[in-house]
């Protein structure tokens, strides 16, 4: 590869950038923001060398989209006007199924390929950003087969030089996998953040007595919600059925907690234990 | 100190005697657990020199008890029944109101203190036992004026030597906190973790496809049962309003995504966003 741009240059799109850098350290990486701030830093970083210019996008090999979910669409469609023959376009939002929906017709379909890093951290913006973040994480790709053969290497050269582990699934099943293993996650967390703030109004009650577990379980609060109000927008449907059945599970916690069920709370934590087994599965 | 004892070896016990033995090399560290398969596994990992009999509470200096919060005060009160008239008792529990109700007219109510360290992991048994795991973390001392003078000195001597925080607290404040900042946290990561096995009935799935964002807020779900129920129970009117506040939060929410009220949930999201100023109190 000689050329590379990345559109968006926060957490993810700013550290792939860097992760390709390591294997082509001589290629020309370029990029732009929406937010002058971000270019500036990403260039002050040294994750781009410069801002791209309509006409980079003609002969780069590889565009990599990392913009919030909802202006992913028409950002894509407008792309694939403006590349060249050989450019492989690839995005990484946490949704697919109105992506690929929206850009099914179009006459450059196959130079792009619909694509979601499982990684990430609750930080955001260029500065958040480093090289190994993708390194061993699970790589989702949609609809594979609509991409050529060709940019398919590409694209496998690139997440195979990261380690990553390939998982190809259509843009439905995806959306509906991460409702549950990502997005409800979110909403459990920003929810708790909140109940816990709007409590505890003496915030040195919080600093001191809340220890680990609780920082883990609010971890995610600090996402930014640019990126996630889209998401819940886009994956409306399967992020409704996950919160409903998670709010049952509470209430039926609830209920069992009001009528000193004891041995039903015991039975329900014992069984989700579980997920130590799931959970090491992670790492593997 | 010559001699000290730990009621129930798992965690934070173990941790605990692990803990004081690096300030007090040569004292006789001695324990008891209900389970044999952990008294002899905290004896071959060196937590303790061999099981402690009646006599050694005579003219033991400290007593340590972590053991299940509903069978702690009855262990207490009779403890206190055989230990000599230097001896100080402490607790580790994660409740405070029935415990110090329990023994508020027991003789020697000032030879105990409560206390509850902000210190833990989703781990439990000797196996999980770390000397550092209290190591700069939060000391909660509830009715530390029940305590005599002598006693407290010792307690605050080895308390210090960890280089603890000491926070004093009412029973009661206590408890409540507790149910915002960490028992809350525990059944939003049991309930979470449910409600993703339920539906993922191929782990596989979960394997692959979860990433960090999931392991973080589920990491709870790991605990105890043994551990949580009982807790659960004796602060059943604190957790039961924090559990009631939380699922109202979840219900707006959803409520808003149903609407398509996305300024409402950006607003809830932005605004729950200051947890990354609160949680780094936490390390301060």
């Amino acid at each position: 590869m000689k050329k590379v741009i990345g559109i968006g240059l926060g957490l993810i799109g700013g550290s792939m950038l860097l992760s390709l850098k390591r294997f082509w350290s001589k290629a020309e990486f370029l990029g732009q923001d929406i937010n002058k701030d971000h270019l500036d830093k990403a260039i002050d970083l040294g994750i781009i060398n410069k801002e791209a210019q309509k006409q980079d996008f003609k002969n780069a090999d590889l565009v990599i989209v990392s913009i919030p979910v909802d202006i992913a669409p028409n950002v894509i469609h407008e792309l694939l006007n403006q590349i060249g023959s050989n450019t492989l376009v690839i995005d990484t939002g946490s949704t697919k199924t109105k992506l690929c929906e929206h850009l099914k017709n179009h006459p450059k379909r196959e130079q792009f390929m619909a694509t979601h890093p499982i990684a990430g951290t609750e930080f955001s913006r260029p500065q958040a950003t480093f090289s190994e973040l993708f390194d061993h994480k699970t790589m989702i790709v949609c609809e594979v087969e609509k991409t050529n053969l060709k940019l398919q290497q590409l694209a496998i050269q690139c997440f195979e030089k990261m380690q990553m582990k390939m998982r190809y699934m259509n843009p439905v099943s995806h959306n509906k996998h991460m409702a549950y293993v990502s997005h409800l996650s979110h909403i459990s967390s920003f929810m708790l953040g909140k109940t816990v703030i709007d409590k505890e109004e003496n915030e040195r009650n919080i600093f001191d007595l809340a220890g680990s577990g609780f920082e883990s379980t609010v971890r995610l609060a600090k996402s930014n919600p640019q990126t996630w109000t889209p998401i819940f927008k886009q994956n409306k449907t399967f992020v409704l059925e996950a919160l409903s059945e998670y709010i049952n599970n509470l209430k039926n916690f609830e209920t069992a907690l009001k009528q000193d069920d004891f041995e039903q709370l015991y039975k329900e934590m014992n069984n989700t234990n579980v997920v130590k087994d799931i959970l090491k599965g992670i790492h593997l």
